[in-house]
């Protein structure tokens, strides 16, 4: 392995060889069978995630490893350990938006497969049940409610949310595709499912980076200390007066769109303000615009419609941004005559991951010469539920060009394959070094 | 007459209620035969617009005028003067947008029929032929090219636009819809016409206001000096780069959302820096919007579409801005890394009213009591196609509420009259003071 590290052991070449062998054979596998030019479509409950969950299957059969379905249909695929009272898990989604990569979701199963695979072929147990956890529906594009996968993987599902939710290509619901899929949504509803937290020593999550921070850094591993919360007004409103543009002077407007504009050009600066401060942020205004059934190139606008979306991996500081936003709303509607409705409120809350778990990864990293960073991740993950059920979580970030949620998506394979070196480095640590990470926890 | 004037001359009280008692009976039976709730709607080359057209016709028809048509259907409603050669024109266009007002437009023809009706009623010969003038196709809500009654009763419609501009609601040309109502597009392409701009003494296009400086100023009549002149980008983009709202830094970000409110933010500045410099000027971003197609509120926005519509009545000051919004849109792309395709470019020429026009009717307004004030047209009108032929312009604007191209216009009846006495105070004045108009125009 070139720059970056790691340095490999040379007494560990064949196993890892094993591992990232595997992992090239899958990628192939879900490119071919999951293909929808441009990119890869694996919707969440039909047919490129069922594949995708067939092909995890049957490369595990290999080893002989245990495949197991909990009433959701998230997938448990077990190698056993030495001590098998406990376990580890390794997991993360396998669909894909529309047109995605190969990568988002599926990397973090694939590396769970390649440890398996590396531990077979030196025939050596991990400490403990290492349990790769194939998971549904993540990707929020298809099932408007954040991590289905782990919160039915862990009984967590508010059981009003599979006769609500309604996938955007089908519009029915997520009980009538779970029911297609053979699955049981009745159990669901019931918090039925194979995960005993208490028994779970760890989650761990292997990601692609969804941003362009190692890339431009140059550091192909990132550790994730916390997963970001989130605000979001996804329905805000200007609203102001239309008018004709000629003949309305500038002190007799109450113009949405200037007023919107001087909001977004405050907001940025408060966002610079807060970071200059210390805080973890991101501000962002996805969409914004005028009403098409009103607007016109020669009227004053009378309303602006736009999404604010806030995230940060401190609660504090999420408080303050939506109290400093507020403040604005009121002085900027006020100067321009027009008024805010900032609408409902969404959200979620930030998850910092186990912080044992993080010194572990970064003393295995060092051990082995791997080059990571810590990072937030901004993006939200399955991880963040397992964190808020009280399991020891940690994530791992392998960097990616191009982003993610598109067909441009590009993980090196080399960078990879370091990110295998990582897992297997984490394999060797004793038992007690895990168990300690479970019972730092709990303090 | 209550405050704001006028004082009537007891002895034409008689002639003048003649003319109010007319235009009161025309606006309703406008608003009966073209009410469509909410609002009014006189289609261009459509049934409204044809029953104005006949309503005028059939009101001075008690009076004995002359009815011409040109071959655009424009129509010439002509009371005899003591000097035939020559003539003065009153008039403004007839068609409304869909669900408007009863008085934008409207109000100048019957304005000029009122003033027949109050000669005819005291038996007065005006000085010279006094032709009212109904003019086509004024609103481009229906067929996107402006001025076409103006250009076409002045020979002066590009023929290409015959074929070329299409109804927006019927897709068919203005050649079609002008055979259609019976009039004759091959000799309108000839430049065919019934005026001949070296015998108008005079236009004087009577309009309500369509913004609020009157109503705020509680002055009933204004007197316009100039229509302004514009340009405007309506397909102008902002070109960043879509990313992960959460996953990239603000340091990383080519966000058009925020590039585009800077913008928006640096011209309104400039506006208020232009304007008390004592420059005219009215700057609009009256559509702006990421696009439907690509954002997400959990995206960075990559592109923003918007319009920008700069009015002045001055030339060099639309070069002026033209120039300085070049320089944002450069300065500010490249802080933040996008680029602005400002896109093509439209506009119309400033067309500045006669000022020895102005001074007449400055005078009037003073000798009879009128209180008034001198401002300019934001909005473009028929009278720009006349002063541009040469012919000497007027502009009187009548205070109207909730602005127009909305079923909310209002404009006050009493505000009318206060109209209608400036203009027979007009009527007053000697034919040499008239033909001083048009001396100073060729001067």
């Amino acid at each position: 392995m070139a720059k970056n590290g790691p340095v490999m052991d040379e007494s560990r070449q064949v196993a890892f060889d094993s591992g990232a062998a595997e992992a090239r054979r899958l990628f192939a596998a879900l490119s071919e069978k999951t293909g929808d030019p441009p990119g890869i479509t694996r919707i969440a409950y039909g047919d490129g995630e069922r594949i995708a969950f067939e092909l995890a299957a049957e490369a595990a059969q290999a080893w002989g490893a245990a495949i197991d379905h909990d009433p959701a249909g998230n997938q448990f695929i077990t190698l056993p350990g030495s001590d098998r009272e406990r376990c580890m898990l390794i997991g993360s989604h396998m669909d894909t938006v529309a047109h995605g990569g190969n990568f988002d979701g599926a990397a973090g199963v694939v590396l769970g497969l390649a440890v398996q695979a590396a531990l077979v072929a030196e025939d050596r147990k991990p400490p403990f049940d290492l349990r790769v956890v194939c998971l549904r529906a993540e990707e929020s594009c298809w099932f408007p409610h954040s991590y289905i996968g782990s919160k039915t993987a862990l009984g967590r599902l508010d059981p009003t949310v599979l006769d609500d939710v309604r996938r955007s290509d089908s519009g029915r619901s997520l009980a009538e595709h779970m029911r297609e899929e053979g699955f049981d949504p009745a159990a669901v509803s019931e918090g039925r499912c194979l995960i005993d937290a208490a028994r779970v020593v760890a989650y761990l999550e292997p990601h692609i980076e969804q941003g362009p921070v190692l890339v431009s850094e140059d550091i192909p591993v990132g550790l994730v200390g916390a997963i970001r919360g989130s605000f979001r007004y996804r329905q805000a409103r200007c609203l102001g007066q239309y008018a004709h543009s000629g003949a309305t002077p500038s002190g007799m407007r109450h113009d949405a769109v200037v007023a919107a504009a001087d909001l977004i050009v405050a907001v940025q600066a408060l966002w610079a303000e807060l970071e200059s401060a210390g805080h973890d942020l991101a501000i962002t205004f996805g969409q914004v615009g005028t009403d098409p059934a009103q607007h016109s190139f020669s009227k004053v606008a009378g309303e602006v419609g736009f999404c604010l979306d806030v995230r940060s991996q401190s609660e504090d500081t999420l408080g303050l941004v939506a109290g400093r936003i507020d403040t604005l709303a009121a002085e900027i509607g006020s100067r321009h005559g027009v008024r805010f409705d900032l609408g409902p409120i969404s959200g979620s809350d930030p998850a910092p991951m186990s912080k044992a778990m993080l010194d572990m990864m970064e003393r295995v990293a060092g051990r082995i010469g791997l080059a990571t960073r810590t990072m937030t991740s901004g993006a939200g993950h399955d991880a963040a539920t397992f964190a808020h059920a009280g399991i020891p979580s940690g994530m791992v970030f392998i960097r990616n060009d191009n982003g993610s949620h598109n067909p441009e998506e590009h993980m090196d394979m080399a960078d990879f394959d370091r990110a295998l070196a990582l897992f297997l480095g984490l394999m060797d640590e004793p038992a007690e070094a895990w168990a300690a990470i479970a019972s730092a926890e709990g303090t």
